[in-house]
């Protein structure tokens, strides 16, 4: 069962809600003896963190990870601390929870939001901060993607928003050197300042917008994934889908592939230089047959607009009565940009998940190395 | 582990390969006391099968299943056949087998298939028809799904091919009666006049396309789906992409939710008349948070063009020598078309184990009821 | 997967080391809407914890539990505090950590200790404490169990010592309430009078010996469990065995069952006053096919001497060189009197997984109800 | 979830029922590339086929095995039948069906059988020989066994029965090849002449007795095994008791342990020549701290007298009326012989599942190689 956890071999199982005592994860099967510095993963949750720019909310949420077991460190491994294999807790204390009224949406069911799935489903529901539905849980997957990084040492995984609300980029531009220069997470410089303009009226409107994150692993070895339910693109599928606010995801080519002929949509191959072919286009996104070809992994997901905004929409209480919502407080006018951390680390504990299950049921690595 | 299996409580593992002497599942936590008839199953395996029009692939596969276990009758049951709550297998026999020359593609890599992955992976592929690749596999998820469709009694699924190639219907004349009246799945009658016209092009052409299909579950209950990693969406998005060839999926609003403000893509509610709300749209697709709110369960997902073409493609043989692909044979120049059941089994699944599931951990039903 | 993930529906995932920062664990899948206070836990937690008397170790672990998630008060619930669904993440941080010198074990394998097992998988380990092989992990699942409890509400699950080292107890005089009165939760006044005086002679001679427990569930529900490996002897045997240093495992009649023939082994009905049979013997301990009879669910274990002892051992070290181990520090000369709790708290868990699983599959009780 | 397959990696589903049309299983993670022939599997449920002497039932079933999926043979793998990686279905048809009146055992509940259990559960059970719960659900487990023994190819798997009803063997006369050798898998040809007249006495009374089955793995590589919940004496111990009848299950020194001081028990070592320990003594059966020392793996498990004897039994009927039951037929006088292979491919089943984790979570091997 999988509640709230993820993967099989590499298991990540998170907990906590937005305004409760902390949130964390426990991360189960990672690989033994794989250095492991709370530093590091520190460095990936300041990625995601929010109130680094006017584009994302301006709570202070310091997101201070500390890890409370399987990790260990004496004279013998030099002082460093090192995976031992047993399960690896990690815990962040909430802080920033301001004490406030939450009566408003105590009784009311904000629309777009899943309070109001929560009460049908539980009968109850931590409503404070959204509770379990917030976004803060990312954090724990932030975390928990830092050390699958680790498990994948070949590997980088590395996202990019390349839709902001109707605004695409110009592929043409796409520099991922540009990633980390703008609050965007935006690979076209030139897009980057475009959105900063529109994002500014979205945010003064008290409005909000989706957004399209990309994310792509290069470095992937041939052969992981597993046919027919465990395939690594129903993986990433899922894993993508499970974050806050998702409404899409594709593979590849992706839904593009729909209306192309069987003739434009093959990925031609040579022969490589490494004993197995050398592809020439990758409309398949690096996956066939829900197996890993080698060539780069590319998923696209899509983000709806936040729901929390200022302008009243109707609703009803728990009681049943008409009112009307509005969302005040500090939120994202798009959360689909600190969404970009999130989707990397997805994808990297579903590929750590995988190479895991790989090495498994067949062996090191794959038989066949292309290019 | 999942590399077969698919669900939890309501749990389905499918075997067999394209040409070896059988295919079928076992349908694991089934509830007892459902009438479960051979004939019901069958049905379902008819609507899939292939050859019933010329745009599907000429292959005769009766596809007669065959339940070997699961299921009792006596005078006490009244002769009717009911589940006991024990696994049901279902067998499928291959039948259609043309004895032919495999020599071509059991040494080179088909652009597009999975052969090369296999490879890769395995070390080993049974060549023959795509082996396990084979889209025969999602005969045996039909047959699970006609099942899983017993489980959750009074919900609807229903699936429609909403794009063929470039061409999308017209929503306005969106028709679930036409469905069955056209050899496309398609909703619009009209549409589905241009459709055969221009897939006999495709099809002359020794080409093909892809579609994107939408599956629609009505009268699920609220409350199916947990967070976080349990979400309806997320299990939805994992089911449908392991379908082969599907590139892409999305819930309600999807990929477009992107470029929507928030006002818009609010579904605002009412009081309802059953104690919960009623809602004013269903941009969510009827999940909100990862659990169903009791809308319409909306999801599409994108298949690719058919990979076996008669146009000629450059690949590479096994042994890494330069070769051209020209893929013979009796193929769908649509594979989309048969992937609407396909698409409805999976929904039904995904639905059946969360009911269970949610039975399971909160009880009976949801708290509070919507319209 | 289950490193460290105990149960499906209900679902308890630990983590921790001995002298780690912390231990302690998640409770997923615990149904909505249970009155759940810290103070609860704790209470289960005291049961166990050491330092109580002469007979277990002088420790001093307080063992305070903290709820990090899952549950909510509010003036709606009257300030009492209730699950929500969502997992809950418990917390003991250790404290008790004598700040010493752990050279010789870091070097040496301690026999009948897992030292060697842990560094020949994984190449490293954390030493101080037994690390994850600690006997302190148990706390984590004692604090899982106290969930437990709730979650089947009209059962009672209680344990004793029924023998220490080879002294039994006499069944005749066999008093539940007496299992509080002793210090080793021995449900025969006379005998625990005699194993004190025996323990004493163990304990001086810096020996150790081993045990046998009894668990008895009363007021299970007949139906729980599934065929074939989802049995619930089957799990019980796997929870039991789980716990440290347990070696054999029995139902009912047990290993005796062996020697018996058929006709003193069945257990014979009458027709009962609840429409179903009414019992009279319980040869089989509560469960017939690996499903629960509605009978007392009776699970023994054995638990071998504790390996830390005064006496030197033959051993080696981690290069390979002959040693003498002698472990000093403060140990349980009967590490089986602690487990009692622990067992209780195991035969919790799987009977909740076990009433959930049911409900899931089948609703919410079973068809026939026995006296 | 569990309820019908067993293993995680190397993951085992069964189905069928004893006068179904067949019953079977899927083995699902497999390694590709093994050589696999159905007469291997056929070679090992014949050991355990019912017939073959007059101490086990006279029924006839031939229970000839046929492989449906996931193997595969061409002129490239020299004509032998290769595994694919893809999920294996195997199917054994149920052919001795006698047809006859189960009015008898329809309405009544055998005492010591899964009767009642199952009926209070589902409502409905095939009581045809027992239906899901009858023994013949352990061919689909020697079947899966066979294949098991192939992913652990330097590991050697016995079975040897050591107690019958009263009587044990003489440990001193232990001879792995005297098991061969009589009709009951004897290891002591003295003991197994006293049993072959004491059984005659059992069956012609109408009677039955119990069992202790031992089970020895040879050639197990340390550290196999995962803490805490997937240790590998834990998973045994479910295997184990999960087959039919069994009441106890002990490793190593087992139950006696309880009676053992520290001293005698601890497992010394000595420098090994392979760079790691060579143990001593076993007392521990081959596991410490739920992860294996390399040393053999020792299990012991309790078969109850089989339930159906000829002396009448007090019962009840389905509606609660008292009735007398007693069965006739051609039944095992001593099931627990049968369960001898049963046994084996458990454990079997166990090594390669834990073979495979061991694999995917640290690599190849263990660190330290033991003598």
């Amino acid at each position: 069962m999988s509640h709230n956890s993820f993967g099989h071999l590499f298991r990540v199982t998170t907990f906590g809600e937005s305004h409760g005592p902390a949130l964390g994860c426990v991360v189960d099967g990672c690989p033994p003896l794989i250095p492991l510095a709370e530093a590091e993963i520190q460095a990936e949750l300041d990625r995601r963190r929010p109130g680094q720019s006017r584009f994302t909310t301006q709570r202070q949420e310091p997101d201070a990870v500390r890890i409370l077991s399987g990790v260990f460190s004496d004279e013998r491994t030099g002082g460093h601390q090192l995976t031992t294999g047993t399960p690896i807790a990690l815990v962040i204390e909430n802080v920033d929870q301001r004490s406030k009224d939450y009566g408003e949406i105590r009784d009311a069911y904000r629309p777009g939001h899943a309070d109001y799935a929560y009460d049908a489903k539980y009968g109850i529901r931590d409503y404070r901060g959204g509770g379990r539905s917030s976004a803060r849980e990312t954090a724990a997957r932030v975390a928990a993607g830092a050390i699958a990084r680790k498990v994948v040492p070949g590997v980088t995984v590395r996202g990019a928003l390349v839709q902001l609300g109707p605004l695409r980029i110009d592929r043409a531009r796409f520099d991922w050197d540009e990633v980390g220069r703008n609050p965007f997470f935006c690979p076209d410089a030139e897009a980057a300042r475009e959105w900063a303009a529109y994002l500014d009226g979205i945010r003064k409107a008290g409005s909000s917008v989706g957004a399209v994150i990309e994310v792509v692993a290069e470095g992937v070895p041939p052969g992981l994934g597993a046919p027919i339910y465990g395939k690594l693109d129903a993986d990433l599928a899922a894993a993508m889908m499970s974050i806050n606010a998702v409404k899409g995801v594709e593979i590849g080519e992706g839904f593009a592939a729909a209306a192309l002929r069987g003739e434009d949509n093959a990925d031609e191959m040579r022969p490589g230089n490494r004993g197995g072919p050398s592809f020439l286009a990758n409309h398949a996104g690096g996956v066939l047959g829900g197996i890993s070809t080698g060539q780069p992994l590319v998923c696209r997901f899509a983000v709806k607009p936040t729901s929390s905004i200022l302008t009243p929409r109707a609703s009803v209480t728990r009681d049943n009565r008409a009112t009307d919502v509005v969302t005040r407080g500090r939120h994202d006018p798009c959360v689909g940009i600190r969404a970009v951390p999130v989707g990397e680390a997805m994808m990297a504990c579903v590929l750590a998940d995988h190479a895991l299950r790989h090495r498994g049921q067949v062996g090191e690595r794959a038989s066949i190395q292309p290019d």
